[in-house]
């Protein structure tokens, strides 16, 4: 099953195990590079990294590894907030984190390192797979990644976003189900109308769609893996089965609780964008204020401080944590003895 | 894979498919019996069925058939509404349904079966199976139904309510993804905390739970069924896949439709409970009075006559249309020729 043929052949990879480009600290090269050598593909998360911080971390993920592996944008979309709006999220989140005793600033734009630098250090770096979350490129960039034979990995929550990245040129298409944790993909819908479970997306997309589909979302070990193969996938991307390895990059009380949570929801007072997280009083405290979130990543840079001062105090009441529905199945165990463990049950 | 082992012995059928317990004009004596005398476990969605209604109902199905099938009862729960909340929905619903030209008349108590009277009729009849939705029955009727080696199954929507339905005495646990369609089961938490797609559920439940675990939500064909047992299922319930069968008592026109919508939301305008159905105006409209929906299942009272208005006027803008993710994935053929086909399927 876990054949070199089709994707993996595509990938450059023995096995056809994507680990999730998840954006942040999660992402280490130790991570990205323990996945490679075990042979799956690993991802660095690069959409909040400026050009310098991509370049230090794809040398530091080399020193570890030769193997290939993929880097993730996240595609631009508009954002802006009025000055009003900025100090009336400065004073609510001032007063939703008094415990943590921080000042809120105000961020100033650019809110996101430019998109057209970040494609340049992939051409520069010679990356050869390059992943997108929330949306599809312009067709400057994808020719441009095109023109160095980078393969293009495109992240779609629904059938019409499947055919949008198909029509743009991907080769690859992630179907991020509603189980899956971080960031909902979702960019042609609202994202309530994004959230359809891998059970019905998967086969829905493998109909209609001529490239590889690649499942993500609730999938924990060899049972969602062989799941996602009988549905019609080519391969599976998997984030929250990793966090809880020492080479992630989530924090120890974080990967603590996810080892006996089942309790995730969305929410979209961390970044101004749905992401599934396991909940906290910062989400439910949130709740009231809706209606002022900042566009995403407006929040998102609004928040970083909280988050971090969180995590210095061991607070799980502010402490961002995206997870997946299936967190309970994580397993403490490092990345390379996961996929080692996952590559014997599938050989049986 | 489609032994007559483990959960087939219990039920007394040939494949573990359940056809899942459609309450309302849904299940008929024909497609019950078509699924029964396929192999596979029909199930009568018995949850608004007076005592009469029921037993002749049963008599219909006996009529097609000489093998068992399963009756479905709702748990009954607390609702109640004052004279001013009932009137105040009353011209809501007259607004909102204005070009349907009916009168929405206020419903009277009772407004469900007995539902001590139904597990009577459970007895009387001798039925094998009853599956239970909306939470835990009280333990006088499990008594009861347990004492005639009556088989119970459960539904459950996350690990908490299948550890309650485990300890009340049930046999075998339904897991209803989120990917499912109609009424949420959802009865220990909100039921937003209860949309758990089955990919993340299905291990949970298995790992947890001693009782076999049936998988619900999504599945359609072959693939979601090799998926289910993948992920450690020991059945499928599969509900949405038979609505567009000929034997189905759904309207031709939402027949028609559910061959290419992949648009489902979640919505409590027609039941007051939360229910899976393909979007339309109804739902949209009825947005603004979130806050005055009645309790379950007083709303439901409340709608029938604008539904069976819609279904007769063909008018899809209100027709309550309960479906699954993955109603794309239908198929207009008979239940026996489904299920026939899936079972070649599954032989090779």
């Amino acid at each position: 099953m876990w054949s070199t043929q089709g994707i993996s052949k595509i990938l450059g990879v023995r096995i056809p195990l994507i680990q999730a480009p998840m954006a942040g600290p999660v992402t280490t090269p130790e991570l990205i590079a323990a996945v490679a050598n075990a042979g799956g593909l690993g991802s660095l998360g690069a959409g909040y990294m400026n050009p310098n911080d991509m370049r230090n971390t794809i040398s530091a993920i080399r020193q570890l590894t030769d193997k290939p592996f993929a880097v993730n944008l996240f595609v631009p979309e508009n954002h802006s907030a009025s000055v009003e709006q900025l100090k009336t999220m400065q004073t609510i989140l001032t007063n939703v984190c008094q415990e943590l005793k921080i000042e809120i600033d105000v961020p100033r734009a650019p809110f996101l390192p430019a998109f057209d630098e970040q494609i340049e250090i992939i051409i520069e770096e010679k990356i050869p797979i390059c992943s997108f979350t929330f949306g599809v490129p312009s067709q400057t960039s994808i020719a441009k990644l095109k023109k160095q034979n980078i393969i293009l990995i495109g992240t779609a929550t629904c059938l019409e976003e499947a055919k949008l990245l198909e029509n743009s040129g991907m080769d690859i298409i992630v179907a991020q189900g509603s189980e899956a944790g971080g960031h909902r993909g979702t960019f042609a819908r609202p994202y309530d109308e994004g959230l359809i479970g891998l059970m019905a997306l998967v086969p829905q997309l493998v109909d209609h769609i001529q490239l590889p589909i690649v499942a993500a979302g609730g999938i924990m070990d060899t049972r969602g893996i062989r799941a996602a193969f009988a549905l019609g996938a080519a391969g599976v991307q998997m984030g929250t089965a990793f966090l809880a390895c020492p080479e992630s990059g989530v924090s120890a009380i974080f990967q603590k609780i996810l080892l006996h949570n089942d309790k995730t929801t969305l929410t979209n007072a961390y970044s101004g964008k749905y992401v599934r997280a396991l909940r906290n009083k910062f989400i439910e405290n949130m709740k009231p204020y809706a209606a002022q979130i900042l566009n995403y990543p407006i929040q998102n840079n609004m928040t970083i401080p909280l988050r971090k001062e969180a995590i210095k105090k061991e607070n799980l009441d502010f402490i961002a944590m995206w997870s997946g529905q299936a967190a309970y199945l994580s397993q403490a165990i490092s990345a390379a003895e996961l996929i080692k463990k996952w590559d014997e049950e599938l050989q049986k």
